[in-house]
């Protein structure tokens, strides 16, 4: 053991678990603590660092599911052999950081089931629009090419009463490119009001742009007017189909509240149509754009969900005052997805490929839904939400802290996300987790379900 | 003849025919002057506007040939039905802006060659991608796919020189992209010395992040390193294979010039390493990133002009120390290619395809550069500069201006673009205009010739 080891500056607002397992894990990365060193026991650590037991364990669990440490038999933890990054002089290269080791069962919200994706068909079709479109070598049009975007509009028409035109349509490869692209687009907007807790990614683009989030709390209906109104924030990104991450759907009269807000002056609400495509329990509620009469709503929606993660298809709809604003600033600025993708997706589109599709995974994502929400729920004194739609839901148990839950899971190979991890500034919710289920089989899901059950056992 | 015709209140630093030229378009497009609207003859807006008949002439000749204004025989322009994007109401969609009416021979600098493209091969590789490795469809690195970075370091370090290990690689969609995300990468650097006369796209993209573009002037050898020096920047984009839009190649000296000053203390140096693809009278110059002893080089690339604009994959080589720096800040940034498309370009280069293409466009482009720079040196008084690499070079005429050269040869249906469009402050060259030729037949290159040598007659 180093004689002295390092320790962080507990602060608030984050778990003490998580400020531990972070400082150690960045210690080991910089070399700081030398491959093989041993760590502190168990028992020194929690003395050493002013911490509980269960602190402790929590962060040696994460360190270990995450390849930083290796779990020595009778000899404790020791440091992984990971190449630091930044000690190298400039060509003696850095090696890539340890490949987090494979979780048992990973049950984060990224994930998606690829199952039942019609390779052949999408093989074919690909295939096709290479050989049959000799002309989309040359440069396409900025926003996107137009036969696409003619299809998206239709295909969003039809699926979430969206009303827009496709000239209207900016296609780009993935939501946070284009809303980096949005963020760009409106330099005069120094705050951008925020659902908390909310999408990490979205605080880290405000902040990368140059904006000050402002954290609005969310409720049982999604984020809340009033707050937002005192914020003084004039733009807003909101999760209305399934919240990320609380899941829940925001119900009409609060979208009624939203576009009152938006209407105002200058203000514009950026509609995220997250996990739209999937509803269990009730029909879907069309989207806030097609409410819109006042020209204040961007809306937003991607293709990696619906379809997979490597289709980095993306579309946002702009207000006409900001297209024209659009032409301006981004008229020399290429379209980011190829437009042999952008044609095989068109011919997927129209064709009902994706129709069909849709229909498959929802089906698929019900039963397995339905499966690891029965098993959980069997566990003494956990209670659920926000599982009635999109691919993620809540798992609260009051008798263990939210340490507990994502420190147990990880001795068991199961990779739970704390909620807090989600919070800005809101307390979180106590003793919550956060489950993604869509990447997992049937036969996993039980596996992990039975795994949970041991590991959170009172 | 509206009563009132919306004149520009011109300013320095940019062509009058330039700034009459869009204060006309914007006013066609807004619906100020509504369509079918009478303009004033060229010799009343020659009154009107206190310019000169070829000032006149060059916008009118641009606004005729973009399709803003139809000329009606015997009664002169009239504005164009163009539906107007921001009178609507939200819902009452605008139409497109009237596509640009194609021009019979555009030398603008963007098309390249794609006759020689291997699209069968192209086609199956695809296909082969897609069904050999249904894992694609889940999340890949952010940074790209390891596989296609390896493939990527071999061949820049075959190509270019390039000392770097595949960890150092970001691919993206595209190389503005790719400067947008190193621009949110370095908040600190509140300036970005730039080439001027440089690329238009750079400038906007550091405008976008808050940034001050300083412009440096070119000379011979490129970027001026006492006026970089001066300028107090301690950020610098720099396309030293050919220079846009001059053409010059950096030669040796300056370029360790350049890495010197690198070398100071947090500095950094962009080298876009654009159109080092192509040289045709001597060989090339390995890449500064392999020079550079400190790691303070950002060497970026891309297949969008070697391949084609279609593909969009870029690539950047960072530094170790940004590339901690990346790993933090963009953890959660997804890769915008799509991993088909990261596989199929992979095996395009790894079986020799990409280089076997070089070849042939090579000579391809070579034999285009020749026969257009042949032709039009012949028209007298021409004077051609930075054409032995790349796919674009200068032409100077000193007896005409240059609206003159642009205005005529719009005239003829010939799109060159203007040098001061380029400028940021420095001067530009007079009477000197852009050719690009890479998107024309050599048959189209011949009679282009032919018609601005018509044009551009003593």
């Amino acid at each position: 053991m180093p004689a002295s080891f390092p320790l962080p500056v507990f602060h608030e607002g984050e778990p003490l678990y998580d400020q531990l397992y972070r400082h150690i894990a960045a210690a080991i990365q910089s070399g700081e603590v030398p491959p093989g060193a041993k760590l502190p026991s168990k028992r020194r650590l929690c003395a050493l660092a002013g911490v509980s037991m269960s602190t402790v364990e929590t962060a040696y669990s994460l360190l270990a599911a995450e390849g930083y440490v290796l779990a020595k038999p009778r000899s404790g933890y020791v440091a992984a052999d990971l190449l630091p990054l930044a000690a190298h002089a400039a060509h003696d290269v850095p090696q890539p950081p340890a490949e987090p080791s494979k979780w048992k069962y990973d049950c984060s919200t990224s994930a998606v089931d690829v199952s039942a994706f019609p390779f052949s068909s999408w093989a074919r079709i690909t295939k096709e629009a290479v050989y049959e479109n000799p002309r989309l070598l040359q440069p396409g049009h900025p926003q996107g090419d137009l036969p696409l975007r003619a299809a998206l509009a239709d295909l969003l028409a039809e699926y979430r009463g969206v009303k827009c035109s496709p000239e209207q349509i900016v296609v780009g490869a993935g939501a946070d490119y284009l809303l980096s692209l949005l963020l760009q687009l409106l330099p005069e907007y120094r705050e951008i009001a925020l659902e908390d807790p909310g999408y990490p990614s979205a605080y880290a683009a405000a902040l990368r742009h140059g904006k000050t989030p402002a954290p609005i709390p969310v409720d049982g209906e999604g984020m809340d007017p009033e707050a937002l109104s005192a914020s003084g924030a004039r733009l807003a990104y909101v999760t209305p189909s399934h919240q990320f991450p609380l899941g829940v759907t925001m119900p009409a009269g609060r979208r009624s509240r939203l576009l009152h807000w938006a209407g105002a002056e200058d203000h514009y609400l950026i509609e995220d149509d997250y996990d739209s495509e999937f509803r269990y329990t009730s029909r879907p509620i069309p989207a806030m754009q097609g409410l819109d009469r006042a020209g204040r709503v961007v809306y937003m929606g991607t293709f990696s969900r619906s379809i997979a993660p490597a289709i980095r298809v993306a579309y946002m709809i702009l207000p006409p005052a900001l297209l024209e604003r659009y032409r301006q600033t981004f008229a020399h600025t290429a379209c980011t997805v190829s437009r042999f993708e952008q044609e095989s997706l068109r011919r997927f589109l129209v064709r009902g490929l994706y129709g069909r599709h849709l229909r498959r995974t929802g089906n698929l994502y019900r039963k397995k839904n339905a499966l690891f929400t029965e098993k959980l729920a069997e566990i003494p004194g956990v209670t659920l939400s926000g599982q009635d739609a999109g691919l993620h839901f809540l798992l609260t148990l009051p008798r263990l802290t939210e340490g507990e839950l994502v420190g147990r899971a990880a001795a068991k190979s199961v990779r739970v996300s704390p909620l807090s991890r989600y919070c800005h500034g809101a307390e979180a919710r106590p003793s919550t987790v956060v489950l993604g289920y869509a990447g997992l089989t049937e036969g996993e899901l039980t596996e992990a379900a039975e795994l949970l059950a041991e590991a959170w056992r009172p």
